[in-house]
């Protein structure tokens, strides 16, 4: 499932990012307090096994998205503790895995965004389980990406939020299924959102000390 | 053209609004000052002959809208001058018209939306005009729906906008060539969408008194 | 504590409502299912105890919320465990209890938006316990209210929020220290929070039934 | 006025940047056909003589930003012809010139945004004009600074918004009479918003030519 993902990030983005992959059954999941320090951005796939995923794991991958760590979740991500502990909301949507699937075209509705360039209008993705509206999901902060299904259904699905220091980006193409993550345009919007979800800045004073009591004129020092 | 979207305004409404039209070859094309002050909610639909819409009548309804008057711009309107006026983008689109046209279904993605009072999810238009992206509008302050066409096309075409003190609807179903103002499910977003930018609040002390050069202290009059 | 609340929200409200105050040593706080199904909309101020406020009755509220309920949350409500449930940050913030506090003026920003109706520019709070930023919540869908202080601090203290169905309204301004709800136009803010949140629609076939498996063509029933 | 402007995007964005400057008094104010061509981010200032800008010239601009150009607006230019076309809105709001002027505060609201970098909390600027809310612009895509003044305002004064395929940057520090240009950390600021709104993406197929008609399927080209 990971590898097409890692060869797309290490061809587009290249000597910029190391990339390491940690999965479900690794002690931690493999996201230990030293690696969730080292890390500027991760991506996260999940399927069925949602419930196995510890809540402690969870609440420290929070943790560190608010302080300022980029996460890029894909797919049936929608569903994972992780998204849905930085959403609020349900994340639920209506769903349809037909036999062979069906055509999915995903439209570019910000074409200057960063995670837009280089994306053909529209990605032509031939077979793909269908995701549709109600999405519940708060109002993104920025939308890029809009889906239609050969069933007519719609659904959004690039959606920027930020969320403390750091920011999200929801991407819903990719399947274990069919094999949309070898699509370059697919492989290219990843390594494009994990490039913005990196290009958060690092302000004098991290975020995690921009709270408590305050003296009068104390910016003053 | 007209008639069935007044009936509709009607039938929703019913005794709070009263209803009147203007056409493009009255006199001020119907928009005199007096009417213009009197107007909470004006409805647009326009089509071919937006250049022979007058530039100083488009100024008169941009400063109503920024004082507070609602708009509902419908359909083709989305090239009107007053539109491209608000938006300060070019409002350009793609486009098709076969014959018969294609199916448009109407996806509500913001359904707590007072827009998307009692509209069945989806709306289903037998027969429209494909409008689709990338639509050149600043991003909506709130999107409630985006339409799919049976060509694949996907377009936001119920997004809301806030101008000045006015609120803004645009809203892209309806067609010259095709009954679709005719349909129950339209009529009711369109009068929601009345209803909606008339609901704002008359501010203590109007936007047009809220700017000037103002002497240290003076709100403690 | 909340008899000026709940005297503000009648003397604006009126007929239109029912108010029913929960208090935290009653049995499950007094949010039993019966009267979380009754309840439009909920106030929730909080201070000190929040961590004595029960995670499942925390998750009963959270699922109303996204299911249609609107709730305003008051003051040092910022920290309470439903309110950062439903922004999915840390809703942390800087703050100073000075003896006597200091001075705060809340500037309305969007002077057309409901909650605005009838509220002076600025509402002048003698007295008050500074809020300051960086507030760690998500951008508001809309932005109400700025507040600045006497000691040069702003806080974003007036924001929308809408997460699955329901409406969320954080307003900064009151405390327990100062007679800050029994100023007129900081009732008549909350009044109008509660009508605004109060005010979705109710699709067709709610939220909670806008997810699951579709077969193709489900909408042409 | 330009100098220091120009030694801080000189200082901060070094090589990457060649920064040539234009005046009204130029011909074409020095902003021909070929020069906005090869712009690819312009800051834009101006004072009491935004009546003398041609209208021409002003509508080349418009265009070079809905085609990708990026604009930062400074202090007084949120009156000029250029800033009020991309909004549409009156971008009025109220202000005060006391002799010496008054401290100024800067608070960034979103800590992690690129504009933000290496920006203290808060900026001090000792001596300004004072301006004041309501301004009267749309509701910004992204707030990242809100200003409060001595005599208790607040304001908008860093905005983020999207127009067409350019980005647009307002930021309100700066007055002719105030050396706060020479501030470091308003150079800091900027420099980031120049190489924020120079940050678009290059989309295969512009904006320019994503409109028109198409026929059927013609994406499958």
């Amino acid at each position: 499932m990971h590898a097409p993902i890692v060869e797309g990030i290490r061809r587009e983005l290249g000597e910029e990012v190391t990339v390491r992959v940690a999965t479900l059954d690794e002690p931690d999941h493999g996201l230990t307090d030293e690696v969730l320090a080292e890390t500027d951005v991760m991506t996260w796939w999940g399927h069925a096994a949602h419930d196995s995923v510890s809540d402690a794991i969870v609440e420290k991958v929070h943790a560190r998205v608010l302080d300022g760590m980029g996460i890029v979740v894909l797919h049936s991500g929608h569903y994972s503790k992780i998204f849905r502990r930085l959403m609020g909301t349900t994340c639920s949507l209506i769903w349809r895995s037909d036999p062979g699937g069906e055509r999915e075209l995903v439209w570019t509705v910000s074409p200057s965004h960063p995670i837009a360039a280089g994306v053909p209008q529209p990605i032509v993705i031939p077979h793909q389980e269908m995701y549709g509206e109600f999405f519940d999901i708060p109002q993104p902060d920025e939308l890029v990406f809009i889906s239609s299904f050969a069933g007519g259904e719609v659904f959004r699905g690039g959606c920027c939020f930020t969320r403390g220091a750091g920011r999200v980006f929801y991407f819903s193409p990719g399947d274990q299924e069919y094999p949309v993550y070898h699509q370059a345009a697919v492989q290219r919007v990843i390594a494009n959102a994990v490039a913005w979800c990196g290009g958060v800045s690092r302000p004098i004073g991290p975020v995690a000390g921009r709270h408590g009591n305050r003296a009068r004129d104390w910016y003053l020092g």
